[in-house]
């Protein structure tokens, strides 16, 4: 059976995902994306590690009916807490975020020191550290979780005093720890790059996980000769939701950059 | 079938309503409490009309297994929008936080002119407008929602700078409008009641809707003799939660202002 032409499935627990799908779009024009966002239970972020496993299986069960040839985990919680669980259930490669930006600032460094930012439950999970320190032992790394960076992005705070403010309280002990470079491992977090570049100033390199995704994606679809051969340009992006509201919309072609045409709501 | 000494249910999204259970505490203090918190899929109040409707449901059903006598809505965003829906399915009183808030406002407001900030979903459900209006139809409302304020309160950001200028954004327009009462249409705003205070000035009342409630849970118990009748005190609080995580005793307790003995999770 030829998958070449299945669609590639993203997941999310909410919106911020799309930030990984534009990138996909911008690598892979030719393929079709089925995105499906659990907007009913967002945010993943400060819940618990048995909750967080449930919910990424029945996400990927989900994908897998829609006939999807390859599942990339979009969100860094889930990355972080179910991945290493449910990858070895399901035969399709099954893609999470964190090691193509582990690998992307393990290049980057200089000094060896890396910051890594995220929600409370990916910090928790201290996977960055060890996937890291995997690559270089000698590599110092220093994490800190941002509670507030999601709701301010979905909010629409995305510059301007206020939000300095808040940047500035988090990082500051990054910034003190002389950190080169910065991993933004979260979806939402790219929409903050300006005001969290100025705070960090500009010899800290931004690694953005949503992009580094991308590029993992095309490298494994060419690997297992899945990439789509059909000349297709400029193909469909379907998004599926457990809760289909305004700012699901509004908020997602911000993120996506485009218009998006699909939506429908699913029922858990 | 005599009632009197089965438990109050409290129902919340998540950690807020322990606020609420904090007021009705002080209040009967020889009633036992079953509080209900959906952590697994907080915060409600950016999420759809059907979907609040269903949740909220599902979370009486819970209650009513548990044998409670009342059912307290604690969550604002549930009050607005399920309860003028789900009332009419139940034989035991069901309250929400909406009417005894209005009620007290309408009392307070000198000029006319109430304020009330709330969740997104709680503000454009327009119930607050609605039902102050069917008190008092020369009464001018300014409604405003402040989707930061649960976030910063769940992050322990009470008061400070940087909350100062969160809270200022939000209420500018509502202090221009010259404004003497203000609704805290939520069960998390209570603990920025300083800093919202200190933006507002002194002038202008703060109504806690926590604090009403309880107020009229009372009242109702009282009307359908249901108030317990043994002389106990100091009786017990359970919580039952969709997803048990640390944050959910840390920060509850700060809530309750006591600690909290028993977290059960249930599975949805």
């Amino acid at each position: 059976m030829n998958n070449n032409s299945h669609p590639i499935g993203v997941f999310d627990s909410g919106v911020g995902g799309l930030t990984v799908a534009k990138e996909l779009r911008k690598l892979l024009n030719q393929e079709k994306i089925i995105y499906f966002g659990d907007t009913a239970r967002v945010p993943y972020g400060n819940k618990s590690r048995e909750t967080i496993i449930k919910f990424a299986l029945e996400s990927v069960l989900f994908l897998l009916k829609q006939n999807v040839k390859l599942v990339l985990i979009a969100c860094n919680t889930s990355s972080s807490i179910a991945l290493p669980v449910i990858r070895q259930y399901f035969r399709i490669p099954i893609i999470g975020v964190v090691n193509p930006a582990v690998r992307e600032s393990v290049y980057a460094t200089r000094n060896r020191r890396i910051g890594v930012i995220g929600t409370r439950a990916t910090i928790s999970s201290k996977i960055y550290e060890q996937e890291i320190r995997r690559l270089d032992s000698t590599i110092k790394v220093f994490a800190q979780s941002c509670p507030l960076f999601v709701p301010l992005v979905e909010e629409g705070w995305w510059d301007g005093e206020v939000v300095e403010g808040i940047v500035r309280s988090y990082l500051l002990p990054l910034k003190e720890n002389k950190i080169d470079t910065l991993i933004l491992a979260c979806t939402h977090y790219p929409l903050l790059k300006k005001v969290i570049g100025k705070v960090m100033g500009e010899n800290v390199v931004l690694i953005d996980s949503a992009r580094e995704a991308a590029i993992e994606v095309k490298k494994i679809l060419g690997e297992e000769n899945l990439l789509c051969l059909e000349k297709r340009r400029g193909e469909k992006l379907v998004c599926f939701v457990t809760d289909k509201s305004e700012s699901f919309k509004k908020i997602g072609e911000k993120f996506l950059g485009d218009k998006i045409k699909e939506i429908y709501e699913i029922k858990e």
